[in-house]
């Protein structure tokens, strides 16, 4: 059986009549990817795993010896960034990073990888060669082998350069069960330092903006940081990295995921100086804007002070901070509230990004 | 660190002056993609699964506990195929089936898929839900769940429709070591069917021949096949499923991986009459077709007549055979040779497909 069949009749869970087509923004992680993966993906897949909206699943593998399951973090992500390479990272940073990432929001050691590239016919070769150096490195520095892959060439005209996808698995190696369900009202947001350096350092390139010195992206791999808060025995409640749609959209997600209310202060958040400064120049919001180096921790009250100790004696969590709380929710015709206390005082309704901030971020 | 550092000076290990960029022909299955995963990829990400030169990592996870080792098979495939949809299947099925395959013949049971989509801007949400809802009746049939996936669009004219990448997780429930290291001396190839059907199926639309009744692609997932041989103990040395490059490549590269030389018959290869004829227009050689229901198994000649009786009773092996055998390397200036007699009893050398033959075929 396959799509030509006429059971393929079933009609389309996004209205074609208001978006006939896949649009820059379906990618961009807002809103209106949100929808497509919740109405399309999650419908058709649906199953557990994929429900928890998390960035991995966490499988529970049994054995036929039935000695107990074997808990499992199983994630995937493809790199479109453009350009290739840019201050601070490249196309394979991210690959390893992005990957890397996501299954230590599952509390996973991370531990393969894999590696698929999908290549433009008069791709150069030593750019392929700068790419796959890059990749050996960053899995090296995040303590991941790349252990299969494969390799696609689509027509010149048909790609862009490098596409690059990888899938990987990690041990999880403790009990607690951390994703968006398991978020409890009284919870502290901690989050792992500044924000929005990876957007604007790709946007710099692309715009040709020129600040005193070029803003790096903050890509890296946060693996050692999230055990460092596992091995401590912190009650970690819920990880997530801060990717396409920013500090913004990934609150908004876990709210709604976790049908509770997430109230944050702007005056806690920290935005480096230069990144505010382009942030203005280029109209965007530094809540929106992604990251690649990035996290929010949601931690039990009681354990959050220890928490925030651990982060910031790490190179990758010195600017770390507490930036909010969780709480019931208030206004019951929301399935949960984002807001923030601004600067000056007022409160603020933080929504998920609209339309595409930033296409090819990643 | 990154590809912007000087340190990348490393010369590329593909000769720029021969191949200064990717070829439609590095992603073809023959050759040149043979030079460019061993020379680039195998040399940069260099580790011992991925020298295991096989369809996917076999991995041994070890436990705290120490409840001793959980073996586990890891691969990836990317899917690029023009058109989406043809007879027999599309993009999905391929996606679904293509890693499912992998899996299977790391003597593996498939048992949890992540799906990472590049779409391209403009593409219809219609062909979308299509090819999501095949996916699904794909891994409903092969028995696998979709847990983990990713969304990325890129702008128009930067890719093609849809590319999907897939990677998979199976558990390996045997002893046996699966793979080109572990083919004998006097092992006998079995073959699961005739082969070529997927190649002919996707050019026939492509160049818009028409047959009396549509070449229907073969694919289909291989694992309950796989298992039925596992589960009934028959000493399986290699699997190898033929894909990209046909029956000829793979058997090349399985030999030159195991340092043994192959014989095969030509008269015991199964063609269908009307493949054939098709082969025989479009001036293409069965043996390099590629397929995506079709394998070979390198079983202990002991028990080969059994695996073969197990392999017809399976309604996906109805046609299986036996093909060749091996034998020790007969001339020492080569790592492993590949000869076929042919109808009239000559005797040929089988190389690797070199040039693109058919391109994105999947």
């Amino acid at each position: 059986m396959n799509a030509n069949d006429p059971q393929f009749a079933l009609s389309c869970p996004i209205p074609v009549s208001d978006y006939p087509t896949v649009l820059l923004a379906h990618g961009g992680g807002g809103k209106l990817m949100h929808q497509l993966i919740e109405k399309m993906f999650v419908t058709a897949f649906a199953n557990p795993l994929l429900e928890s909206r998390h960035d991995g699943a966490v499988i529970n593998l049994l054995r036929k010896d039935e000695r107990g399951p074997f808990r499992l973090a199983f994630t995937t992500d493809s790199y479109v960034v453009h350009p290739l390479f840019f201050p601070g990272g490249d196309i394979a940073t991210l690959a390893i990073n992005g990957t890397v990432n996501d299954l230590a929001m599952c509390g996973a050691r991370p531990m393969y990888l894999s590696a698929g590239f999908i290549l433009e016919e008069g791709l150069p070769m030593e750019t392929l060669w700068r790419v796959v150096q890059s990749m050996r490195q960053a899995a090296d520095a995040a303590g991941v082998q790349v252990v299969t892959g494969d390799t696609k060439v689509v027509d010149r005209g048909k790609g862009d350069g490098i596409f690059i996808n990888t899938a990987g698995v990690g041990m999880v190696e403790h009990e607690l069960g951390i994703s968006p369900a398991n978020v409890q009202p009284g919870d502290v947001l901690l989050l792992s330092g500044d924000i929005g350096r990876h957007g604007i350092a790709i946007m710099a390139v692309r715009e040709g903006l020129e600040f005193e010195s070029a803003i790096e992206s903050d890509c890296a791999p946060l693996a050692s940081l999230v055990l460092a808060l596992l091995d401590a025995g912190i009650a970690v409640r819920c990880l997530r990295d801060l990717t396409r749609g920013g500090l913004a959209s990934a609150l908004v997600e876990i709210s709604e995921a976790a049908r509770l209310d997430i109230q944050i202060e702007e005056t806690t958040i920290p935005v480096r100086e230069d990144v505010q400064g382009a942030c203005e120049i280029l109209g965007f919001d530094p809540l929106y804007v992604a990251n690649e180096g990035r996290f929010v921790a949601f931690i039990s009250a009681s354990d959050a002070d220890r928490a925030l100790t651990i982060l910031r004696a790490h190179p990758l969590g010195t600017g770390a901070c507490a930036i909010g709380n969780v709480s019931m929710v208030n206004d019951r015709s929301h399935p949960g509230l984002v807001t923030m206390k601004s600067k000056i005082g007022a409160i603020r309704i933080i929504d998920m990004m609209s339309g595409e901030q930033l296409p090819r971020i990643c």
